[in-house]
């Protein structure tokens, strides 16, 4: 790739993306993850992983209008259409397309080739350490989901797997074990280090949280006798 | 101040709140933290603390019917309100009005008694440590803030008060020295045990952040030629 098609590549992604958790920061992020995992698989195509770690998201900020289809696939028909228009080969735009079609959870559908896979555990990357718990609270709040809940007692239930939505329970069902979910060697250690600061971050909120409430109830009780 | 008292005032807090970063937990952890405050504070009168806390928030959902007022200036007068119709003392309700008024930084006055003190310093307690990061991060997201900026070469620039608004910008220049902003000393040794979370996270945060734009960038510059 020149550094001409990737500008042109670039203003296409920028144009596309509307600020948001998903905003332009995290698409450098997950194209320079993406190249950190595609350095150690030489046989990666790096025209095919630059083009879709730019173009992944370029679904999000349409597919309020396109119910029922999810971003990832919205954004792989969106990629597919610009870059045939772009003249990029068949095969090429077709392998693009593939790749952020199963760059999302969501999909169902698991990445097949080599590129496919460094997407997706480029785009998970963004999804660890510390940046990752920032973006796992945006998330949350986006769709109204409380810290923590508590329980009868006015105490913070632990977050299990089994109670109703909060930030907290996200972090034990999911967050703390997404660095076992990589495809590829590098993403998985990457991941894996990364892990470290997201668990120090949500061990301190959940012991600033359980303390100020436990120590706090104790001292009303007091006070209303 | 009897159980039944305080859940009356609970009552109107709860219908008084909406969910958001000001939702009913941060309501929780500022009564709990004033309150260990008000241990080490033998004079303080612990009814016009509790109320405080209680009430302190009440004007957050209605500020935007009253622009240039401040939620802090609207919820005192709410407060007042509320509170002489449920038969407080002038004196008392006069009190919780003030403490009220004063716990917003943006309403410029200072807090002018002890149980006002209290509660300024039991709101900033939950703008440290880790759930201090978490409630710091949504107020950026609220505002439409990036994490951070990026300069002319592509790389995030140092987050320092000179520059445009990010996130962070805002640890650098007000976040990490908010400990030193307490009026009573359990309140400023609170947060300056909580102050390490912070910035274990922000120093992770901004590590990750940079270590992954100038490998990225790096390699980018050597797949374009």
């Amino acid at each position: 790739m020149t550094k001409k098609e990737f500008g042109a590549l670039e203003r296409v992604m920028l144009k596309s993306m509307q600020r948001s958790v998903h905003d332009t920061g995290h698409i450098y992020r997950v194209l320079y993850y993406a190249l950190r995992i595609a350095k150690t698989e030489p046989r990666a195509n790096l025209d095919v992983v630059i083009t879709a770690a730019l173009l992944h998201d370029i679904g999000r900020a349409k597919q309020d209008d396109y119910p029922g289809l999810g971003h990832a696939e919205l954004g792989a028909r969106m990629a597919w259409d610009i870059l045939r228009k772009h003249g990029t080969s068949e095969k090429t735009a077709a392998h693009v397309r593939d790749c952020i079609r199963t760059h999302s959870y969501k999909g169902g559908k698991k990445p097949a080739t080599l590129e496919a896979k460094i997407l997706f555990d480029a785009d998970k990357l963004d999804l660890t350490g510390a940046v990752g718990s920032a973006r796992a609270l945006l998330f949350g709040a986006e769709i109204d989901e409380p810290f923590y809940l508590t329980g009868p007692d006015g105490q913070p239930t632990p977050g299990k797997p089994d109670e109703g939505p909060s930030l907290l329970r996200e972090y034990n069902r999911k967050l703390k074990h997404l660095h076992t979910k990589f495809f590829t060697a590098k993403g998985r250690a990457l991941a894996k280090k990364r892990q470290k600061a997201m668990d120090a971050y949500f061990t301190a909120f959940e012991k600033e949280i359980r303390g100020g409430y436990k120590k706090g109830q104790k001292l009303l009780d007091e006070v209303l006798g």
